[in-house]
């Protein structure tokens, strides 16, 4: 067990955060592919979605192996253990994201195999799935820097894709009210939807352990 | 920090699972009661399972805590670290399945808000919520025993449970063709069977850890 130098420390750290920035930028990629496939009706690309999770798996395993070796080897104490603690938890988040962008491929793929071509332009969709990226970057960025204000404004975020997410819900049950052909597939979009809200909450689960870090505080930012 | 003995260690970690078993108990009743005030439609037992999500979303912090404290303070290695880290998450999955359950409640809310009464009697809902409570508590057990033969039974019933939501989706996309009326609700109880498949998803989470703590090897009971 070897105990190296602060300086040794904190490079190991870096380097682990790092490696959770890249796997949410990977997260990040995967969450706007989900969401383009589904719109541009793109079946190669759902498919791309759904086989590229294994990237992610991968990397959740081996960051979570690195923080525990940090913490074995390392043995940090409170804040630098927190501050690992946490990175573990994001990771968790992160691949749920990625998850769930495999959900919305799928669903795509489910609406393609039907030949029915979309009821309408998606745009609110489009919309959270852009907001949510921001989300998750800001939520990163936040953690790494310790940075309160910029959690919050992932918070803040979070509110906007909530009311996108029940002004989807709205127009959708419309529809299908006003013909039943599309009921099938405005269910499937209002999945896609929900989909992405819990995306945006898994940032916000990021932007509170980030709070967390930073001022010791449990904040609940999701509602 | 304080190093204490072998038999020392061995005491924390038991309590340290007593208390994730205790949280476990608590999440299970909490799903249970969740589908139950939708059956029933009972305003008040929903309030109550909204409330109570504060009680759960403590545990998770104190045990967290408890895990952080006992590899401060023990320094752990290989397979304790593993059993602590482990714990870590599936406090995480327990927290998420008790979110979910606060989901069905809000949503039973919504439908006794709109004062239509259910448009079915709920027979495969309630089968998929009693399905997830015995998922959780064998999920909790093969980890606490590293069982790995009851952590795939876990996921068989995963099987079981994604079928069985399939099922209701399919019957209620007939309710909603069919008649118009039922559209609103029906889309509620999609969500509700859905959200029941998330549940039985995050035990399953834990059925992997369990065998991977068991094994070593990365099981994806998911798919």
């Amino acid at each position: 067990m070897a105990i190296t130098t602060r300086q040794g420390f904190q490079h190991s750290l870096e380097d682990l955060q790092q490696n959770i920035l890249r796997m949410g930028s990977i997260v990040e990629q995967t969450i706007a592919k989900s969401v383009e496939c589904l719109a541009r009706q793109d079946a190669r690309m759902a498919a791309e979605v759904v086989e590229g999770d294994v990237v992610v798996d991968e990397m959740e395993l081996q960051i979570e192996d690195q923080c525990l070796k940090l913490i074995a080897t390392q043995q940090p104490m409170a804040k630098d253990l927190r501050k690992i603690a946490a990175g573990f938890k994001i990771i968790t988040d992160l691949e749920r994201m990625a998850d769930y962008s495999v959900d919305i491929a799928r669903t795509a793929q489910r609406i393609l195999e039907t030949g029915q071509p979309l009821i309408k332009p998606l745009i609110d969709i489009p919309r959270m799935a852009e907001l949510a990226q921001v989300m998750v970057k800001q939520a990163l960025d936040a953690y790494v820097r310790e940075d309160t204000e910029l959690a919050y404004t992932v918070a803040r975020a979070d509110d906007q894709i909530d009311m996108l997410h029940n002004q989807v819900f709205r127009e959708l049950l419309v529809f299908m009210m006003e013909d039943p052909k599309t009921i099938s597939q405005a269910t499937y979009l209002l999945f896609v939807s929900r989909y992405l809200e819990r995306i945006a909450d898994h940032a916000t689960n990021i932007a509170e352990e980030a709070i967390y870090l930073a001022t010791g505080e449990r904040k609940e930012l999701n509602d």
